[in-house]
């Protein structure tokens, strides 16, 4: 198989989204069953979708912020996204999106609600004067994946029910973060992985709103199973990120009243900090 | 003076908006001058006060997660906040709310779009599983305020223009992140302070809007000079605050491209993480 390149991959077909002639800012969609963990459709792909969109009606490449709120489960198949340009400025433009699917009598259901605001990640200048450094995380090849025993693999794919994302992802936990997939969890409530996507296809702004939501959830390594619906994801990208893997790690500090935040950052091969994202999540 | 208390006070008469009679979800208010900084209205109050509005149409009274995206600089004088509710839900409700204000053609042009999901804070659960600890700051009576000199009460108000807000704030400094007041930043993007309102009323999850957007910016303490505004503000409400002071302490790790993120935390007198924080501003 050819490695998939930024624009021709997996995520990029599945991504898609075909503007409705004569629909002024209403693109449709398919969410493919490849994204899906049990039956729900993971919210990067989700957002990420939502801002495909975005990005072809705003006057803006990349989002700057973004924050979806998670409505309605989205099932695989047919979907619509309605766009919105909120003001469209000089060096910044916000936008909205709402994406919907269809319900059995016929029913347009909002799935999720997102507002973003875009500008160009090239046109900034150089200065960077970062004092958060890269996390530590042993080597690609020291790190855990699905290759190393069912525990794992079946942790990663969140216990049981469908796989199909994790046939589209080389995510590799540290081994420190993985103990919750063999009955141990540290009770930190952080995860730490290296990240890619399975094709080979290099990432950038888009794949990152999936990368900041791909990991096992936090509350698994909290001692807590089950699934952790996100009220609310938003992710700050602030660099396009270099070619090669991710790192990501992911943190919950603040787990209270059956709700916990989990706190995302990304860094490129290049050391630099790429994204950072939040998210509410509920615990069941 | 009397104390003023949650619903009578300087913050509730100046967020109260008034229901438009046969005009469904929409809000009159007006934007005190008393919330500025230069002529700049301070992004916490109105956030704030089109969460006030959003309050009054959802079916859960308290933001649990709420997200402004700051479109056009705002003015003291009348506004108008434009609500709809996108879900109504058993547990939770979402809502979006967009303040405007009248330009000099007549034009509404809109100054903050808002998106919050709702839910009752009274109604969680009592668990608490939280690994973060409250920071460390010196005793209220050991840190910087107004009374302390016009190196800290300037730099406090943004070391020039109206000084309105501050007069209605009792901020206290940890004197550790208060350097740059004397020109002499610490360079680590970090403040840390005591908070409540100069009458007195004790804090509920609406003020909890203006604490987390109303310390001096932390690109003052990285030696930054100047306005930071703010492009887009997170708030997560965890948990309603107790009665006394606050703590909070704002951080940037990532200072790139002309961007930064503050991250904020708010501490109540019970040792409680109440709130999380997170906006990207943009560096003049």
């Amino acid at each position: 198989m050819a490695q998939a390149t930024i624009g021709n991959s997996e995520f990029d077909r599945d991504t898609a989204v075909t503007a409705r002639p004569g629909d002024q800012g209403v693109f449709d969609a398919h969410l493919s069953a490849g994204w899906t963990i049990l039956r729900a459709v993971n919210g990067g792909y989700l957002l990420a979708t939502a801002a495909r969109a975005l990005g072809q009606i705003l006057p803006h490449p990349d989002p700057f912020t973004i924050t979806a709120h998670y409505l309605t489960p989205s099932g695989p198949g047919p979907a619509v996204v309605r766009t919105d340009v909120v003001r469209a400025g000089r060096t910044m433009s916000t936008g909205q999106a709402r994406l919907l699917q269809t319900d059995g009598a016929g029913q347009e259901v909002e799935r999720l609600r997102v507002t973003a605001t875009h500008g160009d990640l090239a046109a900034l200048p150089d200065d960077v004067r970062t004092s958060a450094k890269p996390f530590a995380i042993p080597p690609y090849e020291r790190c855990v994946g699905r290759a190393d025993g069912p525990g794992v693999a079946d942790a990663a794919a969140f216990s049981s029910g469908s796989t199909e994302i994790t046939d589209r992802l080389d995510i590799r936990l540290d081994p420190r973060t993985a103990g919750w997939a063999l009955g141990e969890p540290s009770g930190r409530g952080e995860i730490r992985a290296w990240f890619g996507l399975a094709d080979g296809r290099d990432a950038d702004p888009l794949s990152l709103l999936l990368a900041v939501d791909a990991l096992p959830p936090t509350a698994f390594d909290l001692g807590l199973g089950g699934w952790v619906p996100t009220v609310e994801l938003t992710v700050h990208i602030r660099c396009r990120p270099a070619p090669g893997l991710l790192r990501i790690a992911t943190r919950t500090r603040n787990l209270a009243g059956g709700f916990l935040e989990e706190d995302g950052e990304v860094w490129d091969s290049e050391d630099r900090l790429v994204a950072q994202s939040r998210q509410l999540a509920r615990v069941r």
